[in-house]
């Protein structure tokens, strides 16, 4: 996927040019959302829009994004194509002056369009997964949200190419499981699943939400608890979701090969359902 | 100091604008060294070049900037203003994939020539300063150096702002004193100085390092070593450093009146004669 094929759209002007004094770049004070498109529709947008206000209240923007505003352009934009990756990101505007940041300042939108899925799926094969050296540190402030701080991931990824892994799992601090490093993990203990609980660290994927709904609908119990390595390696089976990607399993964790539940099967097909009824 | 004043140059080309897809935006995924310009030259330039390559193979990148090329770009610069702030970032570079980043991507390097001084002088009165609720997280792989991934500071200086604080001390997780919001901080205990050691979080300041240095020359001890907020209350002095800045005495802490004592004065005046010296 190259970035020649995607259409940028800057405060409303179709140009992927902004000024350097952005704050996103200067010190990454923004939120982002990566948003799947079916069938030229951006799907799950209420909830990816609540969580970026979310994000911008909790990063204290003084100004929030107009979400009616930002909906007509995401659905001009998306309309384009028939599956694509709509981003959007929302920083707190430009300054030229430190980490102060000024009031009156208006909040920067940058959306991108890009035709196509960013990854090759692996939804039926499943992929191979490690666990990175990267750490995830604790934020009180910052934990479940969006934001454009991501060196921590930008480096787990490093090691996922470097060793040929589709995915690596990453602790935090202390050692527990929290994500991986572009999703979300479940495991299957006996016929229910276990996925962390993310107080402290880690962003709460929309996709991980659905499938916890999903699940609980089909009659298995989700919890979301703290988990260990030893809870991994001793799992009958796990997957990982974001939404871009769904639900793929895990066919190889650690070294070790595993077997794809048959409830993982059936909560592809409802997340599936889920999506082509969603818009 | 308005944007309007400012002069940038992106990979050499003397404008303001970036593509959306620079990783800086997207991620937080650079470094930058904020450098101050003194009568037309940028001032310690081979310690920031030193701490922006260390940054830059720490966050391991393919390519490293080409240094004599960004000294000439900024030497150029610089020698339009007596005064100024030199802003240098280096990015990984474009792409519109995700986390993962692509290997060949040329970095990106921005700077901008802000002619003048960014904060009032507070040198001769003295600092307002207080505790901010923001904590700094601890990170193995990216503590003491310059990144992108700045949403603690600043949340941090919107804390101050909102109290009226010139400055703002942060701790970490586990309430050791780590720095300034936008400095490191020095406390006289008897006549010794005292900064914090910078092992797990915290960036490592060139002002620091330097008056370390200077503090030994005039028969000063410093002991780098973890403090408390008891310590700081128990304090008969303290300062705040950084490039742009020199040395700030603290004259109220925490609602407490302090002192500047006389070897504050001392450091600030041999800080002076080392800037007019260096270039």
């Amino acid at each position: 996927m190259t970035t020649e094929q995607a259409i940028f759209l800057v405060n409303g002007e179709q140009t992927d040019r902004i000024s350097v004094t952005d704050r996103g770049l200067q010190f990454g004070d923004g939120v982002f959302e990566t948003i799947r498109v079916h069938q030229g529709k951006p799907v799950w947008w209420q909830r990816h829009m609540d969580r970026l206000l979310e994000g911008c209240r909790r990063l204290h923007f003084t100004e929030l994004p107009d979400t009616r505003f930002l909906q007509k352009e995401a659905t001009d934009l998306a309309s384009v194509c028939a599956t694509g990756v709509l981003k959007i990101i929302i920083t707190r505007g430009c300054s030229n002056s430190g980490y102060t940041a000024p009031a009156d300042t208006p909040v920067n939108r940058i959306l991108s369009l890009t035709p196509g899925m960013r990854h090759q799926s692996r939804a039926g094969q499943g992929i191979i997964m490690g666990i990175c050296e990267q750490r995830l540190a604790h934020h009180d402030t910052l934990s479940g949200i969006k934001h454009l701080n991501r060196l921590e991931q930008v480096l787990a990824r490093l090691q996922c190419q470097a060793e040929g892994w589709d995915e690596g799992i990453m602790l935090d601090d202390q050692g527990s499981v929290i994500e991986g490093s572009m999703s979300n993990l479940f495991i299957w203990r006996e016929d229910h699943l276990l996925t962390p609980s993310l107080q402290k660290t880690g962003i709460k994927g929309l996709c991980r939400e659905i499938i916890i709904t999903l699940a609980e609908e089909n009659g298995i119990a989700v919890e979301q608890t703290s988990l260990r390595f030893k809870d991994l390696a001793n799992s009958r089976g796990m997957f990982v979701t974001n939404s871009l990607i769904g639900i793929w399993p895990v066919v190889n964790f650690n070294g070790q090969q595993l077997a794809v539940c048959a409830n993982t099967r059936l909560l592809q097909v409802k997340l599936e359902e889920s999506i082509c009824s969603a818009g």
